[in-house]
């Protein structure tokens, strides 16, 4: 194993997160379902991440950046058109700083106008979201705001992994956690608090195979993205952060299709009634087509980590 | 407080109920929110009873009493077009009987054909639910089934009760509980279990307020139903079983308003991705529209107890 110049967070750094953000992020809650259910030969227990604050897990970052650093009175800014900048806004609103958002040219209007409708300064910038982080770089520098990322910085890596360490102390004899992985800034904090005590296993969706092209070539690639869960997963490239906590500890990377993750998303909604956006049900994808197949015995959680979509799509 | 007939479940009576029931429900869990959410000025508790097995609490019931009896090789029989038909449905697939459910002939046939989907053999009779409950009777005296009723059954109180039994593990130190009351199984059976231990509030709404109008009459008296969440809570009379329990056991009953039923609903989706059905809704209604105003340090539960309704609804 190779020597590299990254830091990454430490499960001490991602319990120093939990001990932060306590009060200002929820405990969200666990459910167990039988064997059978969804299909899946092994009982599984679900973490309903999609319960937190602005319906994903991305505020547990965000705030433990945000409480960490000095916030200057230009306030936050982040590129994004997801729910990293859903997730802004909301610790805007909480902590009383401003917050500007930088979306990529083609982000679409609905997007945008929702951002605005929640109250953010929304610039558009950039052909791409690579674009559109410079834009955001360039503007940092010049108000002199707080730069946040959407899944490459330490504090948010470490904020992410309090998923982990929830999902630890609510079901202690957990073997094997799969979570989905777009940037990495979950999956990475989740093995980063694990640290190979737990199987972690990153699901991609075959529209933006980030980590699993990486690690085909054996280095860091940038690749083009689309598909159903594109807004979510759809990173063109996996973070340094992630790429050097998954050297050691993500066990395995599983890639799904889109007809798969629409087909779990679908499940877990005539299930359970939960209505996931389609990124947070690429997990549950991966067992129900048998891209991971749990040994007899294993204990299997999956992280719903989001459901940010529009629930008419489930009717 | 006078001597009747009516025998009610004790909370011995939905202990063995929830031994029974063990293994074919789910625990489903508790999410905690702070003060302030929902613009409730105390924090919540709310049980996510939505995500058992056919999308509301109601299995518990029919398992308890089809766990209790013989049932014979003609089945189950129920009168019901919502909730406690998708439960009989799911009880009797899993359980291998047969199920045979009778609505009235105003159904929506949308509703009808719902049930044929689930693979239901479904029955119009009668001009309301009342009419429907002669008929299944009729019925199971004709063929032999055991006769299911949404709400007026020994074995179904006390498997409801079992929600409740379930909220006191998960969190020891509630104060109250605010339920949704329609026939009054659920809050009955929640009411028998606590057994003054801890208050109970029935919430129904202003379309089918049978508790509420049965105290001011000062007896059992029968309604005409309506408005929003009819299909869950508009039972016309307050089960006897339920009436009597209520007696002693359930502190308030507070009504509220169809409007105010959505706009909780549409709070529950807005703030925790929750996909509630109306009548699941009424009880925090209640407490956003200030029907009923926790004391200072009271520790609030709320049961979120179905998401059978339309999700489009909320886009
Ligand atoms: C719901 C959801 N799941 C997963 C991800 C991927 O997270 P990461 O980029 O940290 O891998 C995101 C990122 O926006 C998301 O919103
Ligand atoms: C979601 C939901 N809530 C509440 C009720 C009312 O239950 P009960 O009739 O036991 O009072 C029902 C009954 O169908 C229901 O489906």
């Amino acid at each position: 194993m190779s020597v590299t110049d990254v830091p990454v967070p430490t499960s001490d750094d991602v319990a120093a997160a939990a001990d932060r953000i306590r009060g200002h992020v929820r405990r969200t809650p666990l459910v167990e379902v039988a064997s059978g259910t969804f299909g899946v030969g092994a009982p599984l227990v679900l973490k309903l991440e999609l319960l937190q604050h602005s319906g994903s897990f991305k505020p547990r970052g965000v705030f433990n950046r945000a409480l960490t650093q000095d916030v200057p009175s230009a306030g936050l800014v982040i590129a994004s058109g997801g729910n990293a900048a859903l997730a802004l806004l909301h610790v805007g609103e909480r902590l009383g700083h401003a917050v500007e958002v930088f979306v990529p040219e083609t982000a679409p209007a609905v997007k945008i106008a929702k951002l605005r409708r929640h109250g953010a300064r929304v610039h558009q910038a950039g052909r791409d979201f690579a674009e559109a982080v410079v834009a955001s770089e360039h503007r940092a520098a010049e108000t002199g705001a707080l730069l946040m990322h959407a899944y490459d910085q330490m504090e948010v890596v470490a904020g992410q992994g309090t998923v982990g360490l929830e999902l630890g102390k609510q079901c202690p004899d957990v073997d094997t956690v799969l979570v989905a992985c777009g940037g990495g800034g979950l999956a990475g904090g989740i093995a980063a608090w694990f640290d190979r005590r737990v199987r972690v296993v990153a699901v991609e969706a075959s529209g933006s195979p980030t980590l699993a092209a990486s690690r085909a070539a054996g280095e860091r690639v940038t690749i083009s993205v689309g598909g159903v869960a594109a807004d979510a997963l759809g990173a063109s490239r996996i973070g340094a952060i992630a790429w050097e906590i998954a050297r050691r500890a993500i066990d395995e990377v599983v890639v799904v299709p889109g007809e798969a993750i629409l087909d779990a998303r679908r499940r877990l909604w005539d299930e359970l009634r939960i209505c996931a956006e389609p990124g947070a049900a690429a997990p549950l994808a991966a067992l129900v087509g048998g891209g991971y197949v749990p040994e007899a015995y294993e204990r299997v959680a999956v992280i719903v980590c989001g459901g940010n979509s529009d629930p008419a799509s489930l009717s």
